[in-house]
């Protein structure tokens, strides 16, 4: 089969070889408006230094906003001549202003530059995903909020285990994901040094100021030594950390979406926004969103592996291995960010169906846990002891083929005489979650609680939906 | 800053979010000679079993020839709202032949049709693959049948170990570049087999001939059981296996490239059409494209590790996880497929600097082994005795500041007397690569009868430059 | 807290690091077996090519003879002074034989004694996996066998689908595995060459018989150049990669057998063997077993992650950073060895429940397509058409709150007066996957035929359990 | 061959199959300090909040005493039968102080209580690596110290492209550990809270202290969701990412000792106690530690891998692959900290070799750079024109065959008339470094005082070798 695809690519002429494999303009472009900023606030400090003159630093500066208007307004045409965005915008620059754009490089090169564009690229992708983590926290705990009573069952191994709380369930998802917000946080603080000034990778002997170029970006302070300002990309990586472990929260909570809403389980119901069907059956519903949220963990860690596989044995200063670091953090964030949005409309979408779920709750004998506690905390039993007294009496209502707290008192009497009526407090399964008062426990007053504070902590910070 | 990638992004409608996490179609539009060429199968096995008439067999296959028409033509628009590659030409083909086109789908589901075009790309990429990896191994073997004798080190640990020849060297990653064909070989064994008919997972009860469709589109067989057919996705961890470890020897070589081209080495001369200079230092040449290659190795490990996440723990039969496979097959293709072209057009480039490797091979006392073995050899030493003594006449040719082969004999003596002057045939670079001629070794004679085989059999094949 | 294990480790003497770091024998010693064979070959070698004499040659292999018995009867002391087996098992020959056992060394170092050894390790551990890997097929397909017409439904995104058998389901897993049988078998084809004899890295002047010692080892040939022999590990990243994908396709069935053991689904049993309870709940059975095969995949794929970062940009010929390849290759293979002895041992034990699988699989309007390929095939409606039909009298049935087979034929005529009562033919869930008959497809009768044609393939292997 | 490793292996009994798989006391004894730390802090508790008697409690904590003194005397048999390290000091405590060990049991489960250990273990180690670090940054300040003046050259893409000073280069690696340590701090941060009393994922009804247990074990407060608490493994996977991060420098750091030490370079020297030698080429020194650190790398990330693929897609609360969570989390650490105290070796051990450096600094035409700045700034020209004049005076300097501060006045001034004889200030190597005194560049008074804050800072926080 002849592929049109594959046909003659490369087949001849190095050159073109080596400007497809060179250039980065095709996804660099993506840094317009942080490489335009980044040159401004240097063309700025140059004046100020008196290393270029007031009106030149003004004529860059103007020039720049000229070229921003352009890049914005589609009359900018990203030419792969130029090779990278800095190039693009510097030739654009020169047609507008003349010779004077010249002037713009002096005391910076193309190394501390671009590590200066993808700083500020990637602080502000670490703020818009702080931003979306938010929102679906806020969408879990106003779930939480609705579901702190709702009865579901805790599962351990897929197998009933304890009776939980909705509520309780949507809550752990909001404290991984604020882990997730400090993780970036962290990142963030480290992402957020200036190498502008470090130039090639021994700084310069302009007279300089790289604390007012630092501080015109935002930038907590520049960074401390020129060779590592160019040569580092360890916040690239942890910030492709802190993406894939987020990713990983994702997939577990997509994985419970989609066993939830399983045929077997039946836990939940999603609507047609967030599922897809089928001409021929028109009442499957499958749970698409889920699945595709579940999988992006797959290509945030594969980012992960690809830029550490890119830096590592590499020496200083700058190498253009170096230039694989921008697409994997790109793929990353997209996919997280799409994750992110997707999981939060199926959180909102998502509607729990309280009879399954209570009814799979009181299955397997789920309270045997609350009966061995109270034969300790009651009838004064060690724990191991209370144990095998439980298993007893489970192992009876099996044989009955009923549940626990449909055993007869004088049945659970034979095994253990200091079982009085009051065993029956704790049977069933909205005593059982009543009962884990306990710091973090599941009862229902503490979900409510816990809800509520992060509700409040939530909207305090602005977050909205 | 306000970012406008960011701004608003996902930010109001479901339906939007859906559709962008849903769509395949910006990356599935590549398949479309694939889908449409199945497509053609499907509909002539159609006729020939007597599901459809002939009269709409032909209507189809004519209609989806004008199909891919329009899109070589750039005539077709891919739409997002079909989704993905195989509704677009379908939605097109009804628009053209009218009804008759919904009978293409008797037989068949977008489960095994999906399966079957990814199949058909994989193994068009393969075969494209090797050809580019024999073609690199033709200028690789070139190289080497030139400087069958060209002296150079062998390194272990990057210090001097004992000469080799340059053309031993280039045939080293001839034979590496080789077990990777045949990795690429022994994976589109395993891509070469069909999942038309396999339907959406339990096959069909029409009476179709799956072998007929098989053969058609040059597969050796149907696969033997529909729910494998839809589920697996082997086939592509294989190939992204076998990408990713050719990726690893192209790091390799490169980083040999760009250690011989070092300031520290100089053994080899780049042209400009393979590295780039800056404007002021007009003499400095970087070895871009060789870093470039180093650094792809890291995006074909990640796709691998991101396919593999995804499929881990995934049920069967299909699920929407699945079409992340795609993205990470075609981008791990590209970069291979990129880093060959341009690890071919710089090893034609490449000119070794014989005297600067020769001088090297000849310093740090690389013929000792040399010594050590003549001393077996002719003198009858144990091995482990022999390495003694060399090691005593090497500490005192570096006392006298001299090399193994300026030693006077009457020193040697003095250490063991039963070396003759006959020891001198051994200890210069010439005569150490010369004596190398056990199987494998790096006596000239066996690099130029090595390379002249793999000439022959490379071009044989048809591999052209 | 002070914690001993960190206590002081390192703290003083760069010796100990040193030895620490760079000492292989507390893992190596795995080889012993293969080093010596390996050793006895080359001696014999040696002996037959007169470079010793045959007495010599004699007195080294009965030597090593005693060293793999010492070794063997546990009378052997692994002392870490010896850095690595080799020098253990040489150092040992020379105290047991005198000066003669340096001579062992002859035209060969340890860059390929290494290599050797590693390859004889690996090939052994491949021909181990391969009968496993079959075992577990035996298991699926007698499970199959005895399971072709067992009823259960097929899943597309844990939705049900279609009703398939659970033979059929079975033997989908037979056919990856094969897959990774044939991989293990292409890895273990290039694997299997010898590198014997190529020495530090150029060859010797010995005039050593490289084909002997291949040939002596059962390897297919000797490798044809000398520093491709010492510093390719190819073949161990493609061992890792079989084993990452087959591992993959274990945490798929270990999925599976999680959710069909689940509280939801309860499609099989799993006896006290492969599952672990507690005393407090004495009926509940955790798939432990499962769980932990699910999550072996990490191991491997992690394992290929460390040996291609290992790897990534090593210069030729050889470098210690090599060292690091054997770890990852134990634990991978260890990790499946292990995952397939437990999921064989699961599957013979597992039992299906076949009134609940049947069950499930008769939900959901599972037959849906088949009323629509009756259309098709009976009432001449073009496929899409049949579609749509179908869609409307699953609507239909649903308001009715039946099941497909359950809604008046009268009601059908209603949607679509070409049906006839031959459609009730079709649409209960055995007469569904009896309709599957084409090739692959789910009629039992296919499944039986293809476990039979399993078996027997199986059996004449020698397979057994 | 037969392999005795592999010979009847799991061949037989499903019990033992089982055994293997699921025990964990053969990897989680190294938790004995942790789970006797945990157990006692949950004994205090419980008799302080009246829920076993003070005797009672005084009794376990007593008992758990005797066990760790057991089992640091040596005098602790870890059992397989035992399963884990929690049941085996569980069964030890009852052979030693009777049925009341079975109340330690009480408001906690084995959830709970392996993720308590798992954070106290992973909490210690950090902060073992935090010293580690520490210590490798103390000696690397050290070196800066006293090579702040020392020159190098500075290479991009291993090219000579500025000179810089040894002390520069080495505080850029400081500055990177540096980043380093802050990530480790910041998981600690996250792995200090502590999950005691979550119980098996729904917490207790047990009227329990969490926040007692939780200061007792130094944690910084207890978890506020139980399911999150026994289900989530973010702390060992950003611990990982962390570590992984780290190896990357190392491995950086570990390439350039290689190069440098490489026959090419010479730049540095390595005593014997960081290299090993042969006994045939005796004054062949490899650098084999730092090939060892420069592979570990890959077993960290690989590690990694491991648990994220083990996480992806696991529902709450706990599955028994978390299991698998240990290993790779020692494994990682192992390395990590072999790694570090090998580098911390190397670093104290090597010495540079000022006059290689030196001459290396001042090939290429390195301070082109300066010639074209001083154009800048003493005659006015724009910044891309001084580059254009600088390339011509270089490719003049070239074809006279000479460096640039001996290219004759005249010739310069011929190019530029503007030049005057104060450019010499600038040309050579000394000036050049001299020169750069913007903040964080390589002037050697800022590398002095750079390493001076390092010291102090460091020795203040009672860093010592």
């Amino acid at each position: 089969m002849a592929n049109k695809m594959w046909g003659g690519r490369f087949e001849t002429k190095p050159a073109e070889i080596m400007e497809e494999i060179n250039a980065s303009i095709s996804f660099d472009q993506r840094f317009y408006a942080e490489d335009i900023r980044a040159s401004q606030a240097h063309a700025t400090m140059l004046g100020a230094c008196g290393i270029v003159t007031p009106e030149e630093a003004d004529a860059i500066v103007a020039g720049l906003d000229t070229v921003r208007e352009e890049i914005e307004g589609g009359r900018f045409e990203f030419r792969r001549e130029y090779e990278d965005i800095h190039m693009a915008v510097e030739a654009r620059l020169k047609d507008l202003i003349g010779p004077v754009a010249g002037k713009l490089h002096t005391g910076r090169s193309r190394n501390d530059q671009v590590a200066t564009d993808f700083r500020l690229y990637i602080r502000g992708a670490i703020d818009h995903l702080d931003e979306q983590i938010a929102t679906l926290q806020l969408a879990l705990a106003t779930k939480a909020n609705f579901h702190a009573a709702t009865i579901m069952p805790g599962f351990t191994h897929m197998q009933v285990a304890q009776p939980v709380t909705f509520g309780h369930h949507c809550l752990a998802y909001v404290e991984m994901l604020d882990r997730d917000r400090g993780r970036f946080a962290d990142a963030r603080a480290r992402v957020n040094e200036s190498p502008l000034g470090a130039a090639a990778l021994a700084g310069t002997s302009f007279p300089i100021d790289r604390h007012m170029t630092a501080s015109a970006l935002g930038f907590a302070r520049p960074l401390a030594n020129s060779l590592d300002a160019v040569s580092s990309r360890d916040f690239a990586l942890e910030t492709l950390a802190a993406a894939a472990i987020c990713a990983t929260h994702l997939s577990r909570l997509s994985e419970e979406i989609v066993v939830w809403f399983s045929a077997g389980f039946r836990f939940i119901t999603l609507s047609d926004r967030f599922t897809t069907g089928s001409s021929i059956m028109p009442q499957k519903r499958n749970p698409d969103a889920a699945e595709l949220v579940r999988a992006k963990v797959g290509r945030v860690a594969g980012a992960f592996v690809s830029l550490l596989t890119v830096m590592k044995g590499l020496p200083l200063a700058y190498s253009k291995d170096m230039q694989e670091d921008k697409e994997a953090v790109f793929l990353a964030i997209d996919a997280l960010s799409l994750g992110l949005a997707a999981m939060t409309g199926m959180i909102e979408d998502m509607e729990p169906v309280p009879e399954r779920m209570r009814d799979a709750a009181g299955q397997g004998f789920s309270t045997a846990t609350d009966l061995a506690d109270w034969l300790v905390l009651h009838a004064q039993l060690p724990f191991r002891e209370a144990h095998h007294v439980t298993g007893r009496i489970v192992k009876h209502a099996e044989n009955l083929g009923v549940d626990l707290h449909e055993v007869p008192l004088k049945d659970m009497q034979a095994v253990e005489p200091r079982i009085t009526e009051r065993i029956f407090d704790v049977l069933n399964v909205d005593k059982s979650v009543e009962s884990r008062r306990s710091f973090g426990g599941t009862a229902p007053q503490n979900v409510k609680a816990a809800a509520e504070i992060w509700l409040k902590k939530l909207e305090a910070a602005g977050t909205s939906r």
